[in-house]
């Protein structure tokens, strides 16, 4: 891997390594030293064109935990406001020595032109790029149900994909790209995948995503899914003539209190509740639903800081640059 | 001590406590080798909802020297200003690997829900809530006169009160955090307080407060105060119906130069003057007396970050964690 | 050196000393290990009155591989648009333990109050100030320079100068202190140096500067420069009745793709492109000119930060401050 954009292209096997990699780094996170040395010296410059404090500190945690060195870029107010290109912005980083970057962009497909231009030596890991792909959250996703059947189950995780798992996908599948890219991992590590939208919030094309569509979240419930992911409502969007009203979306497609003791009613007493946050409590999810012992929202943050890590880590000490990185671990 | 939430609740001991460490703090900084490894591995998260760049800096600035990582989170443009919950957020920023959240709020309490809730196991400090507290601010305040008087009389300030000492805090009480957390913190450590306020910018209630109020900064003044403590004029709510014009509020209330002068006039050699920062100069204080001998804006300042250092080090590697610290420690 | 405010009061023998500093930092860079040991425990402040995250970026990293603490500190919405004046914002940046601050403000003059002043014991470092310097700009276009040529005549760079070297600098010349900086410090090493600009963007007073001037760009390429340097086209000026029109600034004074040929018709083949960045394409340089092989906008950026470890490595670590630093990199 040289670098991180798109789970449509990640192959089982680095999906695996990265999620294998990011049990390492969860252990780390639980042992009383949490901070490692391996990529010392290394520079991680986060450049955001779209502000998500959330993903930009967690993308920070974790480069801190390996030692590097972050640099933080907001687009506003910078030159890239008076109009420079993402091209000379791009190799502006890089000239100053940024061994990654991690790009949040409006436009999707903003990092993978990065990438493949050549115009630059570093690592490219797309934290959201317009309506089209979040890595690093489905990977957290994905490794969040991992752990969670290997503890039901008493194994361990690693080494394992999700086959046979059950997960269910609802609400704005249309704007979002946590939808896009976990759908892409989840079945490459063989999960079914069920999308529940309003018809007016499901992509043109749908039909031939390899995953089932449905309209009624009561009945993709009833179908007795692993996992709940509940994707969260861009109150911009809510005006759209498009959008159901509020009262109409929380009625129907959110997961509010009567559907949470569906869960128990239907028996499915391990299935959990997912959501990429930040939540809107009382549009699609409950306030009860997000506190239950079945949310792993938290988990899901949590895991976010290690999967970030793993993923810096094998893009930036990986083949390409295993001498450089014994050398250094030496020290 | 978990938390540093307030100085209402601070006990003589644990206020002496924090004291004693900053003496040791500020002989660090003192000293050629500014940074200690106390807290490496720990991450420090600056959660500010309101602008304050001095704080900020200052906490900062105390988080490296004990080579902590900092993470820096501005409400502004985050999630929190598109609705969500202080709850989701410090349990996301505790998820993400938070040992301590130093938090500023517009809202008086914000740090102390977020402390009591048990949505975090991070030590939560007090960088300011509304009219509230700012515990730090007050710890700084009496780190600086007990060093004055310890040095005035040869002797070591290390282990000592201010029992005895008389303090004059003047200005807009009424908005003032500052105040609040100085005078009770004052108290607790022996001295005594003398307010000094506009009649309409006193707080309700205030007759019940420990201290004497005045309304006459002069009278105040013969009545030969160890410290006079002018309060910042916030210029946002000059436009008050309940505010003096700048005018009056400065020759009634401001420590201008007649007044510095009246202090030699009194024989008030040792009296020092101290205000929190940002001055306002020509208002609250002329530029004579914020540059005289006497001013301690600068120590406060500079003792600012020793106090920000102790409260960090004693919260993070306390009594709940000394086995965790120790071991750190060894390596 | 205690400060760095201008070139035109810098030394032949300071310029060599910081270019010859950057040539070891620069060979740093290129190493396994980007990382020096050398300013542990120092605290950098960038404290910026304007935006400009290009040389804040370039300094934060310089900073960061010399090991020194750094913090950001953007006059927007601080104390300092609250009125606070200059002398104490930078009074508690010291107070607070700043070693170096790193300055840019839209006033002409303020590093040097600053640095003047008495109010503070911390390096200053000019990072623009109106439009009168910017000195590290001015010392990474003569390293680029100077690198250039040794490369060219396979000789060593350290230790020389720019004498009998001749350069061009177009483009606004009346707004630009890029062009102020360079000139004093390419004199100062003994380079010749044409500036053209349109009439009316020529400072008053030029005719006595230490150049040629001329106002027509193809003149002065065919008097064979070996470098020719396009200044930024600040958009926000284009409005004034004293700019060209876009069309007329490109055409007459931009380096488009007909004058990128033209270097090739006169036999230039050595001459390089420079740009300070960020380039407005298609306007003060052609697309194809900025992306050519002459073109070393990019070594530009990366020498900055070289030049910029040099800049604070050799005020840091300096005669007043020998024994402290030697006593460090002991440890």
């Amino acid at each position: 891997m040289r670098h991180l954009l798109s789970t449509a292209d990640l192959s089982h096997r680095d999906a695996l390594a990265i999620l294998d990699t990011a049990e390492q780094m969860a252990a780390v996170g639980e042992r009383e030293v949490k901070k490692l040395p391996a990529l010392r010296g290394r520079t991680v410059v986060n450049l955001f064109f779209e502000d998500s404090t959330r993903t930009r500190i967690s993308f920070e945690a974790a480069a801190k935990r390996l030692s590097a060195d972050v640099i933080n870029f907001s687009a506003k107010g910078s030159s890239v406001s008076k109009g420079e290109s993402l091209k000379d912005t791009a190799q502006t980083l890089a000239a100053m020595g940024a061994d990654a970057v991690v790009i949040r962009h409006g436009s999707s497909g903003a990092p993978a032109r990065l990438a493949s231009s050549g115009w630059i030596d570093a690592a490219v890991l797309n934290a959201g790029d317009g309506t089209h792909e979040h890595p690093t959250q489905a990977l957290l996703d994905a490794f969040t149900m991992r752990r969670h059947w290997a503890r039901l189950h008493g194994t361990e995780s690693t080494g394992t994909d999700l086959a046979g798992m059950k997960v269910l996908i609802a609400g704005d599948v249309l704007h979002s790209r946590v939808a896009r890219s976990d759908l892409w991992l989840l079945r490459t590590l063989g999960a079914e995948v069920t999308l529940v939208a309003p018809p007016t919030l499901l992509p043109f094309g749908v039909g031939s995503w390899p995953c089932t569509v449905s309209y009624d979240l009561d009945d993709a419930l009833a179908a007795r899914p692993d996992a709940v992911m509940m994707l969260r409502v861009q109150g911009e969007r809510m005006d759209s003539a498009f959008f159901p009203s509020v009262r109409e979306y929380s009625r129907r497609w959110g997961l509010d209190d009567v559907r949470l003791d569906r869960l128990d009613t239907l028996g499915l007493k391990d299935t959990i509740i997912m959501h990429p946050g930040p939540m809107n409590r009382g549009l699609e999810i409950s306030a009860r639903a997000a506190d239950s012992p079945r949310s792993t929202v938290l988990d899901q943050v949590r895991n976010g800081v290690s999967v970030r890590m793993a993923s810096l880590y094998l893009l930036l000490s990986g083949e390409n640059s295993t001498d450089r990185t014994a050398q250094e671990q030496k020290r």
